[in-house]
């Protein structure tokens, strides 16, 4: 949780993750050790120590780390191939890729924008693609490039190809900050990284069009926000953070898209961060979530 | 909000809602000082200046109310007659009859008996009936009548019988603290008072049976509870509160029901405090809550 | 409640407070539908009815409102004359002026310009000044006017003069969005509008320099802020709003203090916009505030 | 968190902290391997990499746990002497022995004595402590002693003096819920178990008595609750729990006491929840809190 205005230099991430058994834990500190790293954090989580799943991550100093990087990739590898692990092992000093797409609504997008200027979200920004130009000022003041990529009519696949094409080799994920186009199945198996979306309220409660307003219809008190990774199943992947804002009688629909649009920044941008600090670990529909 | 245990003597309440209309607070607040009332306090709402609703709560002081109560009752029906407005006068210092329905949780039935003996809910409670006998000992020792009333096979109609009998004449209204058992409609009809829900979750989600396990198996970040009013629609009744509570894939389904249970009894209480207090009023189906 | 976004033509807000005295409702009601205005909302309270104080905000609506004022600014002073009470009559379509003072941190700062620039501010800023020049651009990419006024070595009475001749009858009100100078008495008298402060953490808790180093020192779970009017007894003005994040061994200070600023920025914005939309009464060391 | 309703048995609870140390977490995950045990969860943090504090809950499961404890017991301390670390290795199995004391309010008493009954909290209560009456029958209709010992006059000596007695030997900690008598330094001393406390609000603001009072006469807008361990330094000791509840002007001081008492009543079972789990880790004054 440590701000990334302190340096990660010579900071490695191991996430692990399995079927649980005896010795893994073991196994992984043992290889530390052996490489010359010193733990700075460690979680771990087994779903259930018989026959459950194993979620681990560690970050480890190690001088020189960048030279060192390949060999302890070869260590990792080796020793957990007979386990039958998944795993991945980064340079904590190396910020990730993040691309936006964003429509006409600025507020999480200029969150992420804002966050990332004040040295908390440790990534890069190469581009933000939108399919309207209203924030094309807004994000170039903030010395990132803007991609206009226009979204018209029900076909919308010279537009995913043009933003795949933008994307492809460049980032390392996608946030959909409150991207109002429907993206197709092929279009996540083209751009080959994780993309993450913030939806309003708790589906599926209130799905479709105008969903503050039919939350406001049936006179909610709490309003909420999900963040989650996007799959094939439309809002139904697996779920990063969620949190709620409380609301009465006498707000408006209006007044509740506004509140809304407050959760949806704070919680897309907590998902964010937990996402590029290679805090969570996706499992199934699940995450493990090393906040 | 003022504690129950302080005195409510001399105090009246009176609701008024239904189409606004120019006047219309000018009028209430004329009619209670020709009646030697003072406001303690006043809350209003339009939904909308033009064409909209009014909703109105005043609490007034009033020496000698019980003498007097009749004639103000009078005076209100002949005030508001010429506008179509939907009213209520209640003296404060007269506590609500509540019934409690319970199965074999005692999560939110002992919340609500605890708070009763400490006097934070202006209410008699001259029953708990319970489909189960094992909170019978619980509630006795609090001073308050149990019946049981079992609750076997698919036919529920002699069970409901038997509650409508125990009911009738008796309560102002019914707190189905966690009643496992679904009401039919006719019940609803012949019981003749407000009925007040306990759930789970966010409705529309995880409906059914065994919803801490659905939310687990989903993933979810927040488990949450509403209290509303039981309609015909079942769980779809009005809103009166609802919260909330984190939790992460640390905890399993068996944590998220136990956590669950305190939201359930907080939120329980809540909405049965401000019913009690003639805070909530019905609109379609919404509330106004003037908590 | 209502987002700035909708029309608030035609409505005034006049708030009454003073000691509670029987028909003061009536009489201000009275007084509203006699200047044929219709009450839209209104909120009341009575620290006690017999002998405490009254408070009330009535936002009502008057076709050709902006003509009718001077009538009814006679009209509630002569009616609410006999009863003593202070009074404030607004018209709600004139937004009121806001000044910010700030330094370097720009969080609360952003947050403003940007709310406002959203529609969800009911104000106009006709400028912002700071001691510091690294926001200028930031400021003035907003369309708002940015002045420097340096305020080095112990004699700030240069710096606080210049501050006091560009606000002298510019603005309604002033907010500390950060401000880091301690002002003095003299310059709050000068002044003549209310000044709003936003402070870290729970004072008297961690007074002083580096209050985010001392409760992480304390090892707290919760850091706060809290926004206030500023008086003469420095950080000890009547609190219009508060609020807390939760934090955990794990974050180091300079966590607590990145934190913190979202805290800070968002009580902040809410006591800014409750100040604006007249929510907020000060009644000796305390506020009423009809959110 | 998993809930004790669930088997422990086998479980062993392994805390470590001391300063941090190359090779530390492998060295401890060595250990349990060798011993046959599996992990099934693991808590760590290091406080800095470099010359910092390093902090270790592990928990395993060991077929047979009873039977080997000695000789893991042994092991521990020998693999761990040459770090320097302080350690605690326990059966998860056997619950601790938890007194509590208490005076007239039974809020935090009556919430312990619930959760406990619920199988929600892994203690045994060998006896319940007051110095007043009141609650002695609800304490025995949970089956559980209750002893009362008077505290009058300015001499408190002879009261601890039986307290110390009831005590020693027959408890692994104490805790005061709402228990208003000031504990001597001798008392800690003599009782020789770790002792929770569960304070109002938020020192050190409102000190003294009647801080419900004090902090409506502040106006705050939010009251608190923290839980502590018990030091010398009365109210001073390690935080380990704390929270909030929202409150407004419309709250009087005894509405606000009401509210405060559900916060005390959450904040004291969390952190007792965590302390009996050996979730909690002493540090200076801090604490490290594996929730």
């Amino acid at each position: 949780m440590t701000l990334h205005t302190e340096s990660l230099r010579d900071h490695a991430c191991l996430t692990v993750h399995g079927p649980d058994q005896a010795g893994l834990v073991a196994a992984v500190t043992a290889l530390i050790t052996r490489n010359k790293g010193n733990i700075v954090s460690l979680d771990q989580y087994s779903s259930d120590p018989e026959g459950g799943d194993f979620f681990q991550r560690v970050v480890f100093h190690r001088p020189d780390l960048q030279a060192a990087l390949p060999d302890i990739q070869d260590d990792v590898a080796k020793t957990l191939k007979p386990y039958g692990m998944e795993h991945r092992l980064t340079d904590q000093s190396i910020p990730k890729r993040m691309a936006i797409l964003a429509s006409t609504s600025d507020h999480c997008l200029l969150e992420l924008l804002w966050r990332h200027r004040r040295g908390e979200l440790p990534v890069t920004i190469p581009m933000v693609i939108s399919n309207h130009t209203n924030t094309a000022e807004d994000v170039r003041s903030f010395g990132i490039p803007f991609f206009h990529v226009p979204s018209q009519g029900p076909d919308k696949s010279a537009a995913e190809a043009r933003i795949v094409e933008l994307l492809a080799g460049n980032v390392d994920f996608v946030v959909l900050a409150r991207y109002m186009q429907i993206l197709s199945d092929s279009f996540l198996e083209k751009v080959g990284v994780p993309v993450i979306n913030i939806h309003h309220s708790f589906l599926p409660a209130f799905i479709g069009a105008a969903p503050y307003r039919k939350a406001w219809e049936r006179g909610v008190k709490l309003i909420g926000a999900t963040s989650h990774y996007v799959t094939k199943d439309l809002d139904e992947g697996p779920i990063i953070e969620q949190d709620v804002a409380r609301v009465t009688h006498a707000h408006t629909a209006a007044d509740l898209q506004a509140r809304g649009a407050y959760v949806e920044r704070a919680v897309l941008s907590r998902a964010v961060q937990w996402h590029a600090e290679d805090r969570v670990i996706r499992h199934g529909n699940h995450t493990i979530v090393f906040a």
